[in-house]
């Protein structure tokens, strides 16, 4: 590109107005390295987790106290059921935990109150109401007190038996498909996947019964699953999430749910359709 | 299993009562040859698709055409965006298409009327009113007389260019994520993955923008997409689709907008949710 051209762009750059929905540099907020789990897979695939900490704070305990033991590392992807979700830990669910890792938690189902920053236009079909958190996490509420986290695409969920104690945050999944939505307030969402999601969506389905992976050498390996804050700081990855709670993001969601013509909307858009951006630290 | 316990197992599932969600045998029902499309890739991998005749006729038409052409052949799936669609045809965009293929298709975005045997009982994010027809597609509606098919997971639509009229058939897409449904009433939905959604939903994701890949290797290439009433008749796939004009249905949706305890419902359903049947003919 011509020298001159390439100022004049960057020029028309510098004074372009930001659309109302484009964040400010301010809006973009650092995840702390304890909030961020790292799970590397065979063949150098990464994916990486925000825990929900200050939402399921006794899942996410049981699981740093997990991925302080090295708990996982060994262990695999298992459970992969087409149009449902991937699932991750101990295959035989019977490896002992860690000292410390409680194994009759009270339930997380629930988040102890609904406080979005910006709430979605709509109810939807799975709660009475629906929005973003400030810091960016999805939440839904029956209007009646109740609120929880939504099972989004690639959010976290712990996996359990019947009993709803019986989930310690050792075994865990991520929706791959339609977002799996009816297992709100049935299961804790400990987190959402914000980079590498595709290591776990594009993997083959398994053939076995739930998509259990028939033959054993079918399961992915994980090499490990540590917190960002106890690799070396090296190795430590940086990320940050775009907060909503601003005028932009309002703008955001408006663009979605009232696109601009063409297209036609319809007033509304599912609350796991907002982009919950995340960035790697510049 | 000792015999006597075989037979007594028997006994019991003769006479143990269907539960009120269970299909009938009068409602599977055969889907013509002329509404499978067949499209084999490298690998002995199958995807075989449902067409929305009498929905989007237009486009439809177009397909058949494109099909009994061959015009796919040696094509490639060469887009997979994750969390959003797979996309199949001519990567070029440019490929001339066979005689009596009309190139400026009305837009099928709508269909003629909304049809629902049964309705969700809620409104969704993207329609007022929302259901299944008779004959098993998820029907969606703005409540004042515009009706169209939703871009569930797995839905097949048309891509296009700019111009509504762009779409022919020959770029087919599926959404392979969360519902793509803010494509809803702006492209037309022209049928459904019926069996082997996974060979496009679990593929490598695309580097490129928009999920194209970067690298032509990396597309799966088509070895023919064929109508069913085209192949052999010994190489025919014969599938029958649940019916959802009877109460069975009904219970259906019910249940999963009312699971039974201890897991809490919502009182709603996606229409996106409700699991749309299908079996291989017996």
């Amino acid at each position: 590109m011509p020298l001159l051209h390439a100022i004049l762009l960057l020029l028309q750059a510098a004074t372009t107005p930001a659309a109302a929905h484009d964040p400010l540099p301010e809006d973009w907020r650092t995840i702390p390295d304890e909030e961020l789990l790292v799970m590397r897979l065979t063949g150098n695939r990464t994916v990486t987790i925000r825990l929900a900490a200050t939402l399921t704070p006794r899942h996410v305990d049981n699981i740093r106290r997990l991925a302080a033991y090295g708990w996982w590392n060994g262990e695999s992807v298992y459970r992969v059921q087409e149009n449902w979700v991937a699932q991750w830990g101990d295959v035989t669910e019977k490896k002992p935990l860690p000292p410390g890792v409680a194994t009759a938690v009270a339930p997380e189902f629930e988040i102890a109150r609904f406080a979005p920053a910006q709430r979605m236009s709509r109810a939807d079909t799975h709660s009475a109401v629906a929005g973003i958190t400030a810091d960016g996490w999805p939440v839904t509420s029956d209007g009646h007190g109740a609120a929880w986290l939504a099972h989004c695409y690639g959010m976290v969920g712990v996996a359990r038996d019947e009993a709803p104690t019986s989930g310690t945050g050792a075994e865990l999944f991520t929706p791959i498909g339609q977002s799996a939505r009816r297992l709100d307030r049935n299961y804790a969402v400990v987190g959402r996947i914000i980079d590498g999601m595709h290591h776990l969506s594009a993997l083959p389905r398994g053939a076995g019964a739930m998509g259990v992976y028939a033959d054993p050498a079918e399961r992915t390996p994980i090499r490990s699953m540590t917190l960002a804050s106890a690799l070396p700081v090296s190795e430590r990855p940086h990320f940050q999430y775009r907060a909503a709670d601003n005028p932009r993001f309002a703008a955001l969601i408006h663009r979605r749910e009232y696109p601009p013509a063409p297209t036609i909307g319809s007033g509304g858009a599912d609350v796991c359709e907002v982009p919950l951006e995340v960035r790697r630290a510049p």
